[in-house]
């Protein structure tokens, strides 16, 4: 018997495919790394089909690899060891929502905007905000998070149970409903990150939040990029409770001007949004104003209505297609660096100076509230010299973080792109990561090559 | 050689002890579990120290139990199978403070106290508030939280990195100084709450938080509990953003009167903090006297000087030790459940109803906030009768949580107390826990029988 008839022995036949068009589509992620087909693609509508799907892969000894939608930046996804790739659009539904417990079960395949508008219903919404409209299982396994992190965590903080599938089939539950616990091991902070290579998610209950009873947005536009970092720092040591701070540089800002057809001045800009009460709200902003003016912002525009808001975070978030954009057939390698908040100014200079140095075309973006900042470097996927320019900027980069207490990935993830630093970051923690694996998938099936580098 | 002469050769002999007082000392912690005395204590002064004492430890096979102040209310501390214990009151500096990044190095003797006296020479404070004058090492060691957690989060929420010295002696750092991270597997997580069974914890990065603006703390006095909690719910369901909000019984009142020479009305009362800016706080505290007064609060009293407000905290800090005066030679049993906010009203009501068909005394205190609440179960620890009455209403408090998708431990840790509880909390997933276990601690030297019932 085929691995194809053992998997048609669970699954409608219809929910299975080596169909080119579905290989090739399950091949690649949004980023520069090479595409690789895997053998078959399954559509589980259960998790029993994904525990059987993971029966099967066991007797065969096929590597299984979890895809979301593939917004994954570091090729998380991306089948290189071949084997079989579980798909969970047909497992998209929201299943629960509790808006007296500010919780949320659904299924993996649920995506970020499909879950907005059902939580909206409820005067609620989900913090986590990648820019991508990512799949929740997706943003689970590679430890997500974004623009309102500064203020509500990370994935893994809204994390508060997992529904898993372990190589061998077997169904664990890794935390529960309650707001807190002490109880037995984390094993919710385990998974929310793995990638895949632990389990496969199949259930996530998530902590959501009321919508404030007031938003406030803004934009603040420098003459130095310094300043505007020096002006975030500020804002942050004032203890300021904002709930989103982005940096966008010059060349950035031209790119989101050329794309979203808006007239921002095209200078070093910092994203700025305030939740809260009213007058809580009017006390911050004010004082906010004044500390972005000690650091001679030229311009300052607030808006409290919600379509100016919108156009303001959509232009944001459309940075990196907006390059795509204006480089066809280029791709991005996207640097993503997190350092702690007193180096971020020394690591941007060190970054844009890199990037100068190579003479590739790079844009920065960053969630700078966090110390996360991320470089947009325009690369040819087909020449290795621009790929090699590339990898160097990466490495000048996540090298410079390292030094200084920093990791190499804020949130995109490990995937393959960043395998190569975890020795140097985790140092001989790399062996502790590396038995947890050994012992949770004994045969090295999930997701095989990703996140522990061989 | 024996395992004291080992001892010898890597410690000065003033930091070993196997003098009767010392281990006296050693053998118990606050709750009502019987004590037991360990072999030896040593006392070390650095990691390499801590290393070495494990690799004697691996040498000797002899089980190794982490102590910091003994707070423990669940035998987490307890030498069960005798051997080390590792003693950190003289690793108890705190290594570096750095304002600009929010964070805080702190060796694991440092306590809660001494670290706050330390943090306010620079506008800065700690948000873990157990209560207990702990150590940072053992509030991570059970992911201790408290009456601030529904703002600031849990201790594992506070955890940037900790040095860990393994069961062989080997050193690792288990994340870094940055704010988020999608690098390796979680550790921090994963070691935060493991109660010293996965390795012992020589030095904490945590994150701190800049002294707000303003704080306003009140009290506000029910006719009956059912009404307090519906209060409290309504608050949070408002999106207030709460810093504290804390449920204390009518008995409790009555201890903390006696006790704290407070002269407060002694029927169900919530006390409350709020965090912010002026402004904001004003709002706040106006809707939060509105959504009281519609649950019939009958004295509502707000105190923003800092001195009635920490004589507040103080008297609602010192409850359980109010009741241990008031009942001379009786000890604690403390439940600790955490449920769903939706499912609190009940479960205290279950909770009440367990503790008056048991004909014991048990006053209910509560960080309802997060929907955690502890009974303080009065009993003689040396008849069999009143702890098996107190094991009941533990047994009928943790079953009722666990339904309801809660747990049996919202922050006191497992220990010995919980661990019972484990395998219906956690199902098969405490399979995966004890794998965890076994490649991380081969031999179960670490604190053994804790956490992972065998």
């Amino acid at each position: 018997m085929t691995i194809l008839d053992a998997l048609k022995k669970i699954l409608p036949s219809e929910h299975i495919s080596d169909n080119d068009t579905v290989l090739e589509q399950h091949s690649s992620d949004e980023s520069y790394h090479t595409p690789k087909l895997p053998d078959v693609v399954v559509f589980p509508q259960t998790t029993e089909e994904v525990s059987q799907i993971m029966k099967v892969a066991c007797e065969y000894k096929t590597p299984v690899v979890s895809y979301g939608l593939g917004t994954s930046l570091e090729g998380s996804v991306i089948p290189y060891e071949k084997g079989i790739v579980i798909d969970y659009t047909l497992m998209n539904k929201v299943l629960e929502v509790r808006p007296d417990d500010f919780l949320v079960k659904v299924q993996p395949g649920v995506t970020r905007k499909q879950l907005e508008r059902e939580l909206k219903k409820y005067g609620l919404f989900f913090s986590v905000d990648p820019g991508a409209d990512a799949t929740l299982g997706g943003m689970a396994a590679t430890n997500a998070s974004g623009t309102t992190s500064v203020k509500y965590g990370i994935m893994r903080d809204q994390v508060r149970d997992l529904e898993v599938v372990l190589a061998d089939g077997t169904i664990i539950h890794t935390g529960s409903m309650a707001a807190k616990s002490s109880s037995g091991y984390h094993l919710n902070g385990l998974f929310v990150g793995s990638e895949g290579t632990l389990g496969c998610f199949t259930e996530l209950t998530l902590k959501v939040h009321g919508i404030p009873e007031q938003i406030m947005a803004g934009r603040a536009a420098f003459q130095t990029l310094d300043e505007a970092v020096a002006a975030v720092i500020s804002i942050l040591q004032a203890g300021i409770p904002i709930a989103r701070v982005e940096l966008v540089d010059d060349q950035s800002m031209k790119q989101i001007n050329l794309f979203s057809d808006t007239t921002y001045r095209e200078v070093p800009t910092v994203f700025l949004e305030f939740h809260g009460n009213e007058a809580g709200l009017k006390q911050d902003v004010a004082f906010t104003k004044d500390l972005l003016e000690d650091h001679r912002c030229q311009v300052l525009a607030f808006e409290s209505n919600t379509a100016a808001r919108n156009r303001l975070w959509e232009a944001r978030h459309n940075t990196a297609y907006a390059f795509l954009h204006s480089y066809p057939g280029k791709k991005q390698m996207v640097t993503d660096v997190c350092v702690p908040i007193s180096e971020l100014a020394g690591a941007i200079k060190d970054g844009r100076k890199a990037v100068e140095a190579s003479g590739l075309t790079g844009g920065i973006v960053g969630h700078v509230g966090d110390g996360n900042y991320h470089i947009l470097l325009m690369v040819d996927a087909d020449d290795p010299t621009d790929i090699e320019k590339a990898n160097q900027v990466n490495r000048q980069i996540v090298e410079y973080a390292l030094k200084r207490g920093g990791t190499c990935t804020g949130e995109h993830g490990v995937g393959i792109g960043k395998a190569k630093y975890q020795e140097a970051e985790h140092g001989n923690a790399l062996e502790i990561m590396r038995k947890v694996k050994s012992v949770l998938d004994p045969n090295n099936l999930l997701n095989p090559g990703k996140v522990l580098y061989d």
